[in-house]
């Protein structure tokens, strides 16, 4: 028996690409005052948005955003067949709460950061394989939720190591659709769990660069691309020293993919003028930046072929403090027109 | 363009059944003298199992669960395409830990305590849409760390409710093959969020009752099979009071299940002698139930189909503390010689 999808080790070449019809973004108002701003569907002007809690604002974020996809795209909820999504928030709570009422079979996932392409791998490999039609596919974060949960109260002021990324307020969603025009899903690589030994929970983006290695080099070698052969590659989020890092270990194994490639952390924030350290991060940042910026940029045809890899950092406070170090993983997927 | 593999609402049938080729189940001390104890692979003499914390020993748990449904196969890692798995830790931590260094391409999943039959329906997906030729599917959950971050401090002695549930320290885990003999995975339906408006995080198998409920319908009109279609009908982890809550429910929607269901918490412990309440739950109840006993009786053909469904409740510590209520999912999967 072949396995007819799969090329070389873990990539895999879909049989009728998947369009991408329709994408959403709400973020948050420190990311309304970075330079994507333009391209987002919404920006808050707090980080509560009338909710009594972080918490409470975070499931509101993605539930809007997913309200907003399916309203926009025209098709009823009756007639989505799945929702994918996670979050950051322990038991992916943002997504349970914010989507209950959609009435859709909905398949939770987690992989930190990376859920969002994650999302993407799994919704395509449904519609591929004729159990969906249409579906839908989510991701969110929230920089005073995460900080919470993960680091400090805010209210402590905690000062902010420089290496630190800033969780994304903000959610992207994303409708898939068997029929379409595109921009098309072609082809993904689901990533393995990596583990680089590091153990500096304010340093997530080196912690993560050695699974974004992992997959990008397996892309690459699975499918014999090269990367000038995209228009542009994306990570999220690395950050500017998960970027730098990625940047050489794919040199070291031959590939330079130093003129084309770009980290949605390092694109959400100015590095400049708003004291985000290593730029930007959370389920949210790669989500809303493919979902606002990247998809129009494919719309507008400035780019025909990206290559989309997210990155994940698979801890939580405890491991941290049991003094585990954190392992990574990074699924890419293909977007072509 | 029509869903060829979708029956009704949100049913499907596989076009080519799956095979669960094998299965492996880890289970701890209470288990162990607890009335199922014959079916399991190990069982093991204390919580932690030789390491320093509890979180630690899940994920030595689900790993060498793991380790051992993938050696029993007698199939290679380097031939298994993907690995699903998902636990109860924030951030699924006895996962992706536990599953760091079997260089299998990883999915993670949340779904709380419906994790296990989620990992089922998706694999299945994969393998069917010839994503996938083999597949490992885990899940695992833990007394100690399940009580730690939950509820309360162990130390404290704190007395459980008479509704409440008694976490199962475990994990199962499958190995799905695209070729194979059975018993297979012939249909399956995957649920939607429902809340039905309790906030008693001490009765988890009421808020859950309702999302069993759903799906189950949903089952039984999409397929057109009545309850006796299946030799047995097995919730995990509902306990006694959601057991009988759902035997209501679905009475009052004309489907009479009591003669041939049963609920995998209720079947782990021993109500009179093991003073667990309202039964077991967990992620890793379901798992190691179907893995180690319900498995072996397909095997055995002492049943010949049976209907699985696995109940998560998607809330967490803070959204309680929050007053939310308990949205709950379930997913259900057909099994059959």
């Amino acid at each position: 028996m072949i396995i007819i999808k799969k090329v070389g080790k873990q990539s895999y070449i879909l049989s009728n690409p998947i369009t991408i019809k329709e994408s959403a973004s709400i973020v948050g108002p420190k990311e309304k005052n970075g330079p994507l701003h333009q391209f987002f569907d919404k920006c808050l002007e707090d980080e509560f948005w009338g909710e009594k809690s972080w918490e409470k604002a975070e499931s509101k974020i993605i539930k809007e955003t997913v309200n907003m996809v399916i309203s926009k795209s025209g098709i009823a909820n009756a007639d989505i067949d799945f929702c994918f999504a996670g979050d950051l928030l322990n038991q992916c709570i943002a997504s349970s709460f914010g989507l209950r009422e959609t009435n859709i079979p909905f398949i939770g996932l987690f992989g930190a950061c990376s859920t969002f392409v994650e999302s993407l791998i799994v919704a395509s490999s449904f519609i591929d394989g004729d159990f969906a039609k249409n579906t839908v596919c989510a991701a969110s974060s929230h920089f005073c939720s995460a900080e919470k949960q993960f680091r400090f109260p805010l209210e402590l002021g905690n000062q902010r190591p420089q290496s630190s990324q800033w969780t994304v307020t903000g959610s992207g969603a994303v409708i898939l659709t068997k029929d379409g025009t595109g921009p098309y899903i072609t082809s993904f690589t689901p990533g393995k769990i990596v583990d680089m030994g590091i153990k500096d929970v304010n340093n997530m983006g080196a912690a993560m660069a050695g699974a974004a290695e992992d997959t990008i080099i397996s892309h690459f070698k699975d499918t014999g691309r090269s990367p000038n052969y995209y228009d542009a590659i994306f990570t999220g989020d690395l950050g500017y020293i998960g970027k730098d890092i990625l940047i050489d270990l794919t040199e070291s194994k031959g590939y330079n993919i130093k003129s084309n490639y770009n980290d949605c952390g390092v694109l959400i924030f100015d590095k400049e003028n708003q004291d985000t350290h290593s730029g930007g991060s959370g389920c949210g940042c790669i989500a809303s930046v493919f979902s606002g910026y990247i998809y129009k940029m494919l719309q507008e045809k400035k780019y025909k072929k990206i290559l989309l890899i997210a990155t994940g950092a698979l801890m939580n406070s405890t491991s941290s403090q049991q003094g585990e170090s954190i392992p990574g993983i990074a699924h890419a997927i293909s977007v072509e027109l």
